[in-house]
């Protein structure tokens, strides 16, 4: 692995800006890497446990002279950083972003970029439960997706380089446009969480009922929601008010769905439910078939649960 | 660890029976342990991996002489096998269960149990996504929950029995009536099943639309639901069609917040959404503390998936 870019700036410093930074020291891909987070407390954090190479009081401060700056706050905070950079920004550089959603980081950030810079907006398909800076490990992105959604008339060199950054990283990248990439990810990430977030919301009202016997007879099922639903909740916020239109598109099929189901409960029809249960099996092999998940049972728990 | 009951049958050698037959020859609990399964393959393959001391060819055959038969078949059939077995049972025998519903299975069981035999319902809260005689492992049980749901008037030292060897097998065990058992597990299986079976449903649609992207770009979400999604489909359909009355009423309940909360990102509800997903994230903490789940990232994927 060789250097990518000279300097790279990280904008806020939670769970994916710090497995950046492990990563790009692992891969030796930038010479320095600088860091900025809104709250003192997080910087605070960053200088004890050695996340950044530099870590700045200023998102100006940390723009400075940098070939790549990375956004890495929650969508919604993302224009607002991007105009106070704006005029920071050094001739030549790139501008890229890690957020859930495209179309709206676009429409946010894209005014803001000055003439001479690069724009490049990326969403690394990776993550946990945990956020914070201190939450990051190098191995985050290893064998995951970045999609890159580069906007019209993007410097096909830039795009490479930043090709080359994720790839060192670890990723796996391939390039979409917006409108696409909220709509895959809309399936593929953001109804999940929100259904996930839903169902722990029912059983927690219901906890104050049975005096904690949801939480103590947890089972599969219930407690893997509860691990999807104790991700980052300003991060998810934003995204579920920045892909509205796709979530409540796919929100609309699945309520759909769940009615037919509930339906065929309700009428006693075994064999709607066998076949609808047999075919969702196969979609699992699929996944590990793609590499995208392990064969391993019980999410690895099997022997292993402490 | 030392003997509990002198023979032990297993009706049904699916992941559930498997896993208790590694289990009981780990803790040395019986002093033979006789299998059946109504598929002829399934019985072969238990002979050729060495599951069950002895695989018989009938159910009479298997619980002759058994001091313990464990009923291990989908919720569905445990009526129609209780029946089978019923006069071949040995006076002061004891008759349990591993399903996942118990009001049902008790209505369809008890019937069929002749004078002198003790009924003992029970359900150990523990799987994987996999299923068949070769699914099974000896560490399934450990640190898990087995609930037993004594019928009224049950002979106190047949449970007390029971329950040592529900304790040797590696579980926790407690006591609770069949409406209630019914009531929890909806919240904290049954509905969460459906609701994962249902989105997985909703991609496989999209899936033909999308051309592989769904399993592709399969993110964290999505890709957990697949997994509890992949559960076996008889046994789901049975606990659903034997667990209608509450999976239909927790079924009510997700759809009033589901609703609620898409109002939110509808109307752009941003205090709303924080706000439920904060709440939920304390759920998941409680969990952990519990000591049903760890506390590694990722379902534990973050270094190791292949």
């Amino acid at each position: 692995m060789s250097q990518v870019y000279g300097r790279v700036a990280l904008i806020g410093l939670g769970l994916i800006a710090s497995s950046m930074y492990w990563s790009i020291k692992r891969g030796g891909l930038a010479g320095e890497v600088t860091g900025f987070a809104r709250s003192e407390a997080t910087r605070e954090t960053a200088r004890r446990i050695g996340l950044c190479d530099r870590v700045c009081d200023s998102v100006a401060e940390a723009v400075e002279g940098a070939d790549l700056v990375v956004l890495c706050v929650p969508v919604g905070a993302m224009g607002p950083v991007a105009e106070e950079m704006a005029l920071h920004l050094k001739a030549g550089a790139t501008v890229s972003d890690v957020g859930s959603v495209k179309k709206a980081v676009i429409e946010a950030v894209a005014p803001h970029i000055p003439e001479g810079v690069h724009f490049i907006p990326a969403h690394p398909l990776a993550g946990t439960e945990h956020s914070g800076p201190e939450s990051g490990f190098a191995e985050l992105f290893d064998n995951r997706w970045c999609l890159l959604v580069p906007v019209e008339g993007a410097d096909p060199a830039a795009v490479a380089q930043l090709r080359a950054f994720w790839e060192g990283i670890g990723s796996n990248v391939e390039e979409m446009d917006a409108d696409h990439h909220d709509l895959v990810l809309a399936v593929t990430s953001h109804t999940p969480h929100l259904i996930a977030y839903t169902m722990v919301g029912v059983a927690d009202d219901l906890r104050r009922v049975t005096d904690g016997e949801v939480i103590k007879y947890s089972a599969a099922g219930f407690r893997d929601f509860t691990r999807i639903a104790a991700s980052d909740p300003t991060m998810w916020r934003d995204v579920f008010l920045t892909n509205k239109e796709a979530t409540l598109e796919i929100l609309g099929r699945f309520t759909e769905e769940l009615f037919a189901l509930q339906r065929a409960i309700r009428t006693g029809d075994g064999d709607l439910l066998h076949d609808y249960f047999t075919r969702t099996r196969a979609i699992r092999r699929g996944i590990i078939q793609a590499g995208q998940d392990t064969a391993a049972p019980d999410f690895g728990r099997g022997k292993s649960v402490k």
